[in-house]
């Protein structure tokens, strides 16, 4: 089955494009960013910290199954509440750089709604070296269990 | 005169690099960033909030000859003293976009150190719409501000 989610990835360029529509409002899809307890679940992840506004942070962290904790953490440059967040992001002690990402949330219906990210890297290395670990496929999965979860809240 | 700040732009890419060489020790370089003081006179600026720190943020604020005010915000992702800070930078409500910078700073002898600066921008055409509005020979000149002003606190 083709994944919902779309990466687009030019040749060269040191940005990616992703989009994904859910069959979600727009409130709750936003929410699914901003909840410390819905982003917990779909993420699989720990909310260390969530701070939803301009000049705001965040800070998550994993646990992998041999007991490793990994960071996630960045900071929001905007927050327009059920349109946008633009923030830093960072897989911390990894080498895989810090990045800079746009998320655009948008109503295609009173039930169906849209995420748009662009995503600017470092370098084109950096963003290749994110597109061969799987992002995409993970991504895409991310959304998957989103949508299951928020949906059990409508 | 050729302008001591080097500005680095290749055709058709999203990125900057930028590099200036400073007769000034390391310390007082990179206190030329993170002090408040020193921060409103060579770049021109008066400094509503510098929180330097991982994920802290600032804000200033310039008045044009016509008194209207400018606002130039950003969050701090990365801070390392005496190394590197990693940021977000806007120019507020002008449509010119946010931009990741990744500011170094390096001791080349005692009395000497060296600012490079990669920015990362949006598209193409935001970059190069920094360039045609001046942002080489802009910055060339703060720098020889900056130069001049910490040189007296040696």
């Amino acid at each position: 089955m083709e994944p919902k989610t779309k990466v687009h990835a030019e040749d060269g360029k040191q940005e990616l494009t992703i989009t994904r529509e859910f069959d979600l409002p727009l409130e709750l899809l936003f929410r699914a960013y901003i909840d410390p307890e819905i982003v917990e679940q779909w993420m699989s992840t720990k909310v260390l910290k969530l701070d939803n506004q301009k000049q705001g942070g965040y800070q998550f962290e994993t646990t992998d199954p041999k007991g490793n904790k990994h960071g996630f953490s960045g900071t929001i440059h905007e927050f327009v509440p059920d349109q946008k967040i633009t923030r830093t992001f960072e897989m911390e002690n990894t080498g895989f750089g810090v990045q800079l990402e746009f998320l655009e949330f948008e109503a295609l219906t009173d039930d169906t709604s849209k995420l748009s990210m662009h995503i600017v890297y470092r370098s084109v290395a950096q963003r290749d070296q994110y597109l061969q670990i799987g992002m995409s496929k993970g991504m895409n999965m991310a959304h998957n269990r989103l949508q299951e979860i928020v949906n059990k809240l409508k």
